[in-house]
C-alpha cells in the first residue's frame, strides 16, 4: 500500500508529555509528511505555531477521554480550539447517555459541538471497548444524526482496551459511508499490518503514537 | 477510629457508568452519611437534586484526568458545575506545565479555576504517580500559589498507577499544612485499614469508591 503515511494522525495525549516530546512529535509529523498530529488542547497553538507553514492538520480532542462533560463545555473546548488554529476535532461521546438509551442527549450533545466547529470536521469518539455491538450502530446512527463527519473507534485510555477492532471498523463504516461520514480507527495500532488491515476494513485515517514505525517498517 | 465515614467522598468517575448505578451512588452516601460525592461534571445536577435535602457534598472533577485543557476551558467548567450545584471543585494539574517546570503556567492555571470556585473549596490532583517526591513538593506550592484549599493525590486514571501512597500524603500535609490547605488522598483506597493510614499520615478526606466495605468492613 502507497502513502500510506497520508492516513496517519501522528498521537501524543499522554498526561506527562513534556514539551519536548511535543516537538519531537511535530518534527516527525513534517519529516514523514504525516495526515495530521493528535494532541491535547492545551497545546493546539504550539501545534500550530510549529506546523504553519505544512498542510498537516492539527487534531484535538474534546471532552478526553472521558466525555462526561456538559455538553455547553465540549463546546466552548472546541470553540477555543478553533480560535487557536485547530483543524479538526475530535470529541468523546456521553457513554452513560448510550447505556440509558438517552439517544437525544447524544444527538444534542454532538450537535452542540458541531455547532461549535462550525466548518472544522467533527469526529465523534464512540469508545467501541465500552459497546456492545449493537450499541455501536447505534452510536453511530446517532452521530450521523447529530452532524457529525467522522466515527472514531477509541480514546486509547480505557483500562485494558483493546482500542481498534477490525471487525468494528467494517461495522461503523458499513453504517456511516452511506450517509458520507468517515472512520477513524485509533488506539492499539502498533505495525504496518495492522494499519493496512483497518484501511480495508474501511478507516479513512488511523490514530496512532506509532506512525514513525508503521511508515518505516 | 470513629466516624471513619465522614471522610469518605464516594466516588464513581468511570466513563460506562449508568444512571443506576449514580442513583446507587447517592443512595448509599445518605444511607451511610458520607462526607461526599465525587462524580463527573454531566451529573452534578442529577446529584443535587437527589441530595438536596442532605449535607453531603457534591464533588466534581474539572480538566479530568488528563488536565491538559486550556485554563480558560478549565475555569468555564468549574463555573458551570458552581451553577449546576457543586460543593467542590477537584482540577487536574498541568502535569506537561510541572515537567517544564513552567511554573508560572501552574499557578495562572489554579488562579483561573479558582477565580470561576470563589467561595467554592478548591482542590489540585497533582497525580503523584506521574511526579518524583521535587515534583510532588513544587506542586504544592504552586497549590499554595494559585490560591487552592486542598492538594489531592491522584486521578485514579495513570495505567498502572497505584494512587495515593502514604508518603506522598505525608509530604503533602507537611508542605502545605502550614498554609493551611489540607490533602485528598485517592486512587487505591479500598479497606479500613489503608484508609486509617492515609488519615494518619495528613489526608482530611477520602477519596475511593470502596467507602461502604471501608465503613462496614
Amino acid at each position: 500500500m502507497k502513502n500510506l503515511n497520508k492516513y496517519i494522525e501522528h498521537t501524543l495525549l499522554k498526561q506527562n508529555a513534556t514539551t519536548e516530546e511535543l516537538d519531537k512529535l511535530f518534527e516527525e509529523a513534517s519529516q514523514y509528511e504525516f495526515r495530521g498530529v493528535c494532541i491535547n488542547p492545551a497545546y493546539v497553538k504550539m501545534a500550530k505555531d510549529k506546523l504553519k507553514d505544512t498542510e498537516i492538520k492539527i487534531v484535538t480532542v474534546i471532552g478526553f477521554p472521558l466525555g462526561a462533560n456538559k455538553s455547553e463545555v465540549k463546546a466552548f473546548e472546541a470553540s477555543v480550539a478553533k480560535a487557536d488554529g485547530a483543524d479538526e476535532i475530535d470529541m468523546v461521546i456521553n457513554v452513560t447517555a448510550i447505556k440509558d438509551k438517552n439517544y437525544n442527549y447524544v444527538i444534542e450533545d454532538i450537535k452542540a459541538v458541531k455547532i461549535a466547529c462550525g466548518e472544522l470536521p467533527l469526529k465523534v469518539i464512540l469508545e467501541t471497548d465500552l459497546l456492545e455491538k449493537e450499541e455501536i450502530k447505534k452510536a453511530c446512527e446517532l452521530a450521523i444524526k447529530g452532524g457529525a463527519n467522522f466515527v472514531k473507534t477509541s480514546t486509547g485510555f480505557v483500562k485494558n482496551g483493546v482500542g481498534a477492532k477490525i471487525e468494528d471498523v467494517k461495522l461503523m463504516y458499513e453504517t456511516v459511508n452511506p450517509y458520507g461520514l468517515k472512520v477513524k480507527a485509533s488506539g492499539g495500532i502498533r505495525d504496518k499490518e495492522t494499519a493496512i488491515k483497518m484501511i480495508e476494513a474501511g478507516a479513512y485515517s488511523l490514530g496512532t503514537s506509532s506512525g514513525v514505525k508503521i511508515t518505516t517498517g
